[in-house]
């Protein structure tokens, strides 16, 4: 037996699999490939789990070319995620397994398959995508900028001025950028190579990062209003910059119209899109006890035909014209229609979907789940994740050179030991390349390839430190 | 660094957990020990997901005994399935994480967690089940059996003929085997140490597996009808066996009552409990495409309070005195309710479930699922499985010594490759001990402790061949 510096392949790439876009009961044929000087293969095939049985294919041997010899097998789809493995006996009688995982001599567990995907799909244009994320007050001011007025929640800032990590101002300094001012430096963009903006939150709040939204209907007037995101679009449109907006589906700010409406008002029919836990609903359900960003009970039909189902909800408003927004970014996507006993995750996430479709199918939807994401991710709603685990935390732990410079919590507090996505694991862990690819072929093997490849590969974001920080000069 | 021979531990025993059985918001305390010549940690902390979002408690060192010391740590039950894993931050820096699958350097899983659960608990019996599964017209013939006429179906056999393994011997060989004769032979069950006995499908049928039932309301009498069964279990439980039946939820036989109303009639109330495809009620889904096992739509309101759900259900009438049995195995619980775009089967285990609660809560509920179990076992229904993956397959894959004696197939083939449980994987596997530990791992890993517990550690069954026939004769 040879050792091989090559290992069979499989992923869900159209060199693979005969359709990104399969339909229920079609017959999709699914390739291997496995290096020519590869130990002699008695047989190849693919075990699939329809209605949770195991059901079988033989895989033909299509003939060899540039060192790969490729075997095809034929799977129909039965299910909407209809994962596979494939099974290769050697002519020694060993077996092994391949799936999303890799190669393995032990039996595989079904939530690593590969997967066929039957829920309608994403556009094509996500799969190529290249992303810029502006948190619009930190972006740019437009000469409008300076008229607009201080809101009474805001510590002003002056352009220059550093940023204040500790609370309040951590929260309430305002530095006053808006999406005018984003629009003229589209062009910065363009050069960049970006072909997707992502804002977070345009609506009014009482923040800087406006996840409190006091409305879902009108842009905040800070940022210039409505006219604003729509000569924003606009502009952004005719350079071949698609724009998604940032919804949040787990909470309103307590400032919002309908919390105002619902607050101590039992007999307001907002009073279902929260939960009050008295009869007077004065005390609620909030995101991890924040009193200010209280909790949606997505129970609530009054709150889904609102905000995320049919024509006039708050997801298809936005998407149609005059706004034609491309897509949403869903705020603590993982933690939307779970409280406790109860989890509506998978209808909120499915609902919104079809809302999208129905308004617009050229639209993106993509979820913040932070963490381990593969549970929300089976092709039923989100497209993909912003998530850290697959890959910006392996990232980090990889390249990364904490510099150890001293920084400030929200609360004060000085810390030297380097900021890792929150976790109280002792600063940045530091991994080879070998636990690299662990990590991210840990935290991808159980997302469906088509979802996968709609996940936000961030080296950074607005809830962390910037990759920059930390990262050795050549990177 | 020492090199230690043993490892850092946690499990769900009670050892190592305050309560078995905690309810929702309750504080836990979850204890971890590490080998008393470890290297040194800075911190021991636990990572729960509650509503999917990170929660971080501290441990505190509680001492050393025995060359263990232990942390402990408090984790308050958010969810039903409250996921948890350690932490463990070494002087070095290092870190470890510590989960069902075992101690990673790297970041894990969701899935693989530890879980408290707070669903109603299995009754404590459960924990300490000796099982004999019986296949009633194969274990023993009473006087009384002598008397029972031969049915339609059946192709009478001799006690002492060999079994037919081809179709249609294979499943209409009948050898007569009745209730009374398993209830002569209890005291033989008794000295093996036997504490529980399980019978495979006492309703009439027309095959010897009776696994294609044709009415759940009565025992078939060639069995002896209900007295016998009522006479077996009381004899049982004088002797503290206690005795579960076999539900097929997944399917009928066509010869079920229910099956004959709605065949060829579309006004038939009982047409719903079916999946018939065309308008004259006379084509329909079945088992594997199986004619004769018609499976069941769990769409149907009807079909769910005839079998499974309130007091006058199936599921419900066999644990009601005079019957007084201990529970179900569920066969084909894997499929159950799943079909294509469908997929009902949390809503039938967990409404199973709570109609035997609500009978007599002192009774388990075992599902067959045959391959990989974990996604659903999250202790919302099934107390455990029957399932091959995390212990009989590996167990053969280490042990047997294949024999290569030629055997027949279904449809009469001839083999010589030692069958493997149906698994087109050429024989059985060889496994070493480590693969032996790694399959039953990987396989237990997404498997709540409490659960697991519930898992029939099966050596073989009905559907296998006897793990004697190539064990090695010292096992």
């Amino acid at each position: 037996m040879t050792t091989p510096t090559l290992l069979p392949h499989h992923d869900g790439s159209p060199l693979h699999v005969s359709t990104q876009t399969p339909a229920l009961g079609e017959l999709v044929r699914v390739r291997l490939r496995v290096p020519a000087d590869y130990p002699a293969l008695r047989a190849v095939r693919t075990l699939s789990n329809p209605d949770h049985e195991p059901a079988w294919t033989e895989a033909t041997e299509l003939g060899t070319a540039d060192g790969w010899t490729w075997w095809e097998a034929p799977i129909v789809v039965r299910n909407r995620r209809h994962g596979y493995r494939w099974l290769l006996v050697h002519e020694s009688g060993r077996v092994e397994w391949l799936n999303q995982a890799g190669l393995s001599d032990l039996e595989t567990r079904d939530a690593d398959d590969f997967a066929l995907i039957a829920h309608p799909a994403p556009p094509e244009w996500m799969y190529d995508a290249v992303m810029y994320q502006v948190f619009p007050d930190r972006f740019a001011r437009s000469a409008a900028a300076d008229r607009h007025p201080t809101p009474d929640w805001a510590i002003p800032a002056t352009w220059d001025e550093p940023v204040d990590p500790v609370m309040p101002g951590r929260s309430q300094q305002f530095y006053g950028g808006d999406l005018d001012g984003i629009r003229e430096h589209l062009d910065h963009l363009v050069g960049l190579g970006v072909n997707l903006l992502y804002l977070t939150p345009f609506f009014p709040a009482a923040s800087n990062h406006r996840y409190d939204a006091s409305s879902f209907t009108s842009v905040d007037p800070l940022l210039g209003g409505d006219e604003a995101l729509i000569r924003l679009v606009e502009a952004a449109h005719e350079r071949g910059i698609r724009v998604i907006g940032d919804l949040t589906t787990n909470h309103s700010g307590d400032r919002h119209e309908w919390f105002q409406a619902a607050l101590g008002n039992p007999e307001a029919p907002e009073g279902e899109f929260y939960y009050f836990t008295d009869a007077a609903h004065t005390r609620y359900e909030s995101w991890l006890g924040t009193p200010t960003l209280p909790k949606f009970n997505w129970a609530s039909p009054g709150l889904r035909r609102r905000f995320i189902e049919g024509p006039d909800s708050v997801v298809a408003q936005w998407l149609k014209p005059p706004f034609s927004l491309d897509g949403w970014r869903i705020d603590v996507a993982n933690m939307t229609g779970r409280l406790g006993d109860v989890d509506l995750n998978a209808e909120v996430r499915q609902l919104t979907r079809q809302t999208m479709i129905e308004t617009n199918p050229d639209t993106i939807l993509i979820a913040e789940i932070t963490n381990d994401a593969s549970g929300d991710l089976t092709g039923d709603g989100w497209h993909g994740a912003m998530t850290y685990p697959s890959f910006a935390r392996p990232l980090w732990a990889w390249l990364c050179e904490p510099t150890g410079e001293p920084y400030l919590t929200g609360d004060g507090q000085e810390r030297t030991e380097p900021w890792f996505f929150g976790q109280p694991v002792g600063g940045i862990p530091r991994y080879d390349a070998r636990q690299f690819v662990g990590a991210v072929t840990r935290f991808t093997a159980g997302i469906p390839w088509r979802v996968r490849l709609g996940n936000m590969q961030t080296l950074d974001s607005h809830d962390t430190a910037r990759f920059a920080t930390n990262a050795p000069a050549e990177v």
